[in-house]
């Protein structure tokens, strides 16, 4: 028997089933300083203790998105190893910050398996979890992927799963402990703009551009531990359908969310991931924009949350807003479709603006 | 009103102006371990705490230059959005070690304005502060850059700034609070030579290149969170001058530091920087090399100073010495010309060598 | 007389000679996360401080290899700068485990040397120890390395050291101390396969491929304060046999050794090298591939030991399992031949299985 891993294919799962993952990982502040030298990310309350405890936390807490990149690599070996394609995210809930030196693990619940009408494939749909050292949940969200079947002639029970929430409902959105915005310092968050100051369809152009290098999204997508062999084995991609390593999909999350301080310095915390699509691929070389939409807005009595549509482009600049076409396919230049609810203060609630 | 930042233009600066820089930053044994792993550095004050304790000091620092990189990272969103040129730096001091877990913001300071004949650009002069989480300050620097004007028919004052020091007077370097080289151990510093070893006139060639990748200097230039475009857009820079991305002038200021360990592995603490100038564009693929001239000496008590002139050249072997042409002009591999102050042990007041 | 280092040559070594070297290291998380980063390890018991104090440790050590590469860094200006290759490792064991904060220096012993026929270069043969702040010994290793002499008249003495020992005899091996896997997880770590499950002889194809890129090893080998400058040199290189630069081998040592993660999870900790040679140079771009063979099982009583044959190929998929020709030469691929003992679970003393 090989003690190698073949990972699962789609025959494989069963709705209810439960896999623990591989490779508990303590996130440190190396993570941290990690996370800035290869996204560029400039939150402030991510970036300063000292910010942090200003804002009512013991210190920095661990980028949500680092969170995560963390929880999702180490379901790989086991969820999408023989994954054609990663189809998208929803229904994903921060539910505590993650401090460094805590530990995260991950589980995952089969929610519904549907093979394709080609018979050679089907679509897995998981919820995970993410833990940490105290089994306190961290992260939850559901994942659909593509995956291949072994054996084309197994027969595959019809359990589709329920079908994901277009949003996750504010009330179930859950603030870091002790969180408190009263004496929040606009000049060092880098903008004035308040919860109030956004209106639903706006729309904002990030301006900056990014080019990811090869070596970079491999030193990221390790740092993961997310072992998909797509983004790593060069030599293995010459017959690929590309001809060359596929960017992780969370590099490009996490360089647009980068990017998007520039327009969106105060809307610092991520609490939500409504939905998520990796449109096109994204290669090395290739330079990421970005642009946001303003979808909703939500009182949260202290705080605001604000819903936003995070677009990334390649080799196109943001201010062209490329999104769909008329008749609603996406545009060439688009990677990235991410909807996600992110907590930023209220004018009133904080301390007088300069 | 758009809400990602414009950057502040030539005519938007005033003498006597004082902007408070966004995103404070914790400095942590990441980024040490990270300036390491980017720059090849090796002086062991800054590589092991027990050498550090061993000097007085309660651990390792955080490297002065990784100090100054991370202070100049904040200022840029103000200061050099929308700039033409980083001219020059002067009158820069460390004030105070930093820590791993010290916090750092920063505070520029509007010296002078002078616009240019040609009308459309202007030199802002600034004096950047550095401070650490208790508001005291670490680090004092001038620096002018060329900024282009929003509207060319913007009149502006003119106020130029007064003329800054030519260097930085011994009197007012303040060494590391508690530093004491008395039990200083040149073995595991890797090399024997003292203050009293070097002689003004004296140039010291570093021997090794370093070649630069995109992936190393972006991900250096974002741990210092500078978001200067110029540095990671390549689809925006191909109708540039140059066509291609700029390294940030940082990152040959760091790695020509850590190619003098090859010559002066005990001139370990930059003190002050009396005048630095980015005579030429560096390019990833190019290989860095560097020299050292000995500008002037200081008997500063327990410890001495080198006044050392620091230059690096690109695709130039330094046993070269490439600095200036007959007629005054920077010999066209010359990247850098670095004047800066380093403390040295004297022989004298520490222990025996061997 | 110049300040830089010129490194010893041939006829500076002599047999009994010791040899302090410079730059003590503080290794911390960091390192630890940029080990992650940099070569994609998931062993748990590195990865996870709850892991590793499940296992009687008081939290996650550094990885053996990357104490390995630490030490030797320390060791290249004065063994290795002007060698022309290096041949081989061997006698290699870890003699405690290294936590972060803890500080690392090194110390060669010159065991023998023997001049080559042309006159021009020999073999110096040295013994490294590696040792923390408090002065215990952490690694010991022996290692032999084709020098150049400076004056190819010199006569030199015939002084050959003695054979290596061809492995590390199991007595040897020393364990972390506390290390206890009563209590071991097996879904943590990855695999169920314990030491009971490997059989000598059996070959283990560990499947994934990991491109090198320039970046990521120049990173890696300044981590490891490793300055030889075939590694970061591209232009010093164009002149050189291969016209470019060479990764450090140290660096296919440990991708190779994190690939094996594939089918010897539970191998976690690595006790002994009992030789090792880079058999091929490698070269950014190249795909590395590895497998594994079980040489030798050794039950140490709590626990199990398995010696294992690494072998790393480049551009070839290790299912291959290339390694010699009929004539006992290495197949083209192959880069890499490693030897080591590696620690390992045994079914019972630890908790059931599921």
């Amino acid at each position: 028997m090989t003690k190698s891993n073949p990972g699962n294919f789609f025959e494989d799962f069963r709705p209810g089933q439960t896999i623990a993952h591989a490779t508990p990982r303590t996130l440190t502040e190396a993570d941290a300083a990690l996370n800035i030298a290869l996204t560029g990310s400039r939150y402030a309350l991510y970036s300063a203790d000292s910010f942090a405890q200003n804002c009512g936390l013991p210190g920095a807490p661990i980028d949500p998105l680092l969170v995560f990149h963390t929880v999702f690599g180490k379901t790989v070996p086991d969820i999408s190893l023989n994954a054609v394609a990663n189809l998208g995210y929803a229904e994903g809930r921060f539910l505590a910050p993650v401090y460094p030196g805590d530990t995260l693990n991950a589980v995952s619940e089969v929610l519904g398996v549907k093979q394709n009408s080609n018979g050679k494939t089907g679509v897995v749909t998981v919820r995970t979890d993410g833990f940490n050292q105290d089994g306190l949940p961290v992260l939850t969200y559901v994942r659909w992927v593509m995956v291949n079947k072994r054996d084309e002639t197994a027969t595959v029970e019809f359990a589709p799963p329920q079908t994901p929430s277009p949003f996750v409902p504010p009330v179930q959105l859950v603030l870091p402990m002790g969180i408190n915005f009263s004496n929040y310092d606009f000049t060092l968050a880098g903008s004035p703009h308040t919860f109030e100051d956004y209106e639903v369809g706006e729309k904002i152009d990030h301006v900056d551009g990014m080019t990811v290098e090869e070596a970079e999204h491999q030193i990221a997508t390790r740092l993961y531990q997310n072992t998909a062999k797509v983004h790593f084995d060069a030599f293995g991609q010459h017959n690929s359908r590309f001809g060359k390593r596929l960017i992780y999909g969370g590099v490009a999350i996490s360089i647009a969310r980068a990017l998007s301080f520039n327009g969106l310095a105060n809307a610092q915390i991520m609490l939500g991931i409504n939905g998520g699509r990796h449109v096109n691929p994204l290669f090395a070389g290739d330079t990421l924009y970005a642009w946001s939409e303003v979808i909703a807005k939500e009182d949260l009595g202290d705080v605001g949350a604000l819903r936003l549509r995070l677009v990334a482009l390649k080799n196109q600049p943001s201010s062209s807003f490329y999104y769909k076409t008329e008749i609603g396919e996406y545009c060439e230049p688009v990677v990235l479709d991410f909807d996600y609810w992110a907590a930023i203060p209220k004018r009133n609630g904080t301390r007088a603006l300069p």
